[in-house]
């Protein structure tokens, strides 16, 4: 059973009758409050080791710190401010107390950098290595940017690079000992969730729709193009890749492009931009943003890759999935 | 490294220093919001495979439902009402989707029965089949309940009987095939938390320091002691017991003071009322609450449990961990 279908049947049970709850399932954040102007939000993920994590490369201090920043990423993509963090943790046997320390001081670091405090959790033993994060932002009287805002005409842009968690993935799975870490690889171990960013866009609203990449740019999109009822066409050419990813990828004899759309684990965001108001994004671009348009919105269904030779394909949930 | 280790070095790590933040890590559950006379309450727990479950008896109907219930205790502890649930999954390949169907549906059930909806989650592959819950609680506008507030002379009582949870775990694995199943048995796989009597005694302002009773009261009373300063004294022979529960433990050869003071699980309510307000206690009890007085608060610290013999003992975090 795939999440999504397991995730569409929890949705169909429950009805969202309280009226504290302004969102449930379905965006990146749930939205509740006692003023709808001003909700909270909340998001929580689990990271499973082997499956979301390797130990052979990921360090603890770095697992610590991605395992909030991949919840703090589901905040800034509602443009929210983070606050509150519980990390609940199974430990195995032979975890060592420093590992688990390396891992809190991690926990710690990042929440600090984001101004979160660490508010609850629950520690247990199990045979399996896991970490299941919920962290809470405050829209802070600033209106939530959902995922169903997108109208046909829209500009797509995403922030930063495309890919390179991905390529950093693939070079430690090729060289698991890897000491000379490349951007690439920090990009695996250490997303930087875009709070600053998401926080911005919201307040000036300019964006109809945003999520974060989280599953893959073919995934993602496809969540916001299906709960905006629209579709959405990209263009190969325009996917922003870092510098050396493309001569590293032909090194390597990797499918570039592949690894941009359906890689996953870059924690950037993606977002729509009525035309109206590209003029707002240019400017607030201009402050020091780093984002690039990818395509556009479209009426239809599903997301269209233009090729660079003009062929196109449907890549609609072609990204990856840890399960 | 023990759970105490863990939570006692998170704890050291924060400040708490948040003007949104009203109670860090320390209770039964945290409290947040944007004023501090209405906070939102929020708690959250981990069961796993083996360790707080055991799939040969705990069919998934019943584990949906108590996955949920053992957090909304922690609600019902602090006198607040249950409004929001997230639930994360980690599936291994060979659970079976009528299993998954099954739990999610004892999920919705326990929700519905407390009002609450489920708002989020995440579904992971994993060798180790575990549920990671969090739940988010109104205060509404009622004083939350701490464990800080026991003072020396207050008295002690707990809600329904102590340890009909650990005789009916017991049962179980001495017949994990059991049929014929006993009010015992079902005190195990399916508890109710007390979400109605700690609303009444938080609204009344009854009780002085509340919270609910997951790993014994040997453990559990001793965190409320530890909390506000001051130390407890409990008599075995006042401790409340369900019917049937001497004479099976007697014909099973347990000790059913251990079982009642060390099991755990049974997910009722543990609060000091100052002498005072014992009258406004007795008049709520009248109106259909089950609640027995087992002891007095103390100066000094730890738990002491007088014998039927009178020999005093320390049994202090005597309770049951499941790690």
């Amino acid at each position: 059973m795939a999440e999504r279908g397991i995730i569409s049947h929890i949705r169909k049970q429950f009805s969202n009758q309280n009226p504290r709850l302004f969102m449930g399932i379905g965006d990146d954040c749930a939205l509740f409050g006692n003023q709808s102007s001003n909700p909270w939000m909340i998001s929580t993920d689990m990271l499973v080791n082997d499956i979301h994590f390797n130990l052979l490369w990921h360090d603890p201090y770095r697992l610590g710190r991605k395992s909030i920043s991949v919840n703090i990423s589901d905040i800034a993509a509602m443009g929210g401010v983070p606050q509150f963090v519980l990390l609940n943790l199974c430990l195995p046997d032979n975890v060592a107390i420093t590992w688990v320390e390396d891992m809190l001081r991690g926990v710690s670091d990042i929440c600090r950098q984001f101004g979160c405090e660490l508010i609850g959790g629950d520690t247990v033993s199990g045979k399996e290595l896991s970490l299941s994060v919920t962290v809470i932002g405050t829209s802070d009287g600033v209106k939530p940017v959902k995922r169903s805002g997108a109208q046909s005409g829209d500009l797509i842009y995403v922030s930063g690079f495309l890919g390179s968690a991905a390529l950093g993935l693939e070079l430690f799975q090729r060289d698991p000992d890897s000491t000379d870490l490349t951007p690439f690889h920090y990009a695996h171990l250490d997303p930087l969730a875009q709070v600053n960013l998401g926080r911005e866009l919201a307040q000036q609203e300019i964006v109809s729709a945003m999520q974060d990449i989280s599953d893959g740019i073919a995934t993602d999109l496809a969540h916001l193009c299906f709960e905006s009822g629209v579709g959405a066409r990209i263009y190969e050419h325009m996917l922003p890749m870092q510098e050396g990813f493309s001569a590293l990828c032909t090194k390597l004899g990797l499918d570039s492009t592949a690894l941009q759309l359906k890689g996953g684990e870059d924690y950037q965001l993606v977002f729509s931009v009525p035309q109206n108001k590209r003029a707002c994004l240019e400017d607030m671009l201009d402050k020091g943003f780093s984002c690039t348009q990818i395509g556009t919105i479209e009426t239809g269904e599903g997301v269209v890759l233009v090729r660079e030779d003009g062929r196109k394909e449907d890549i609609s949930y072609q990204g990856y999935e840890h399960a």
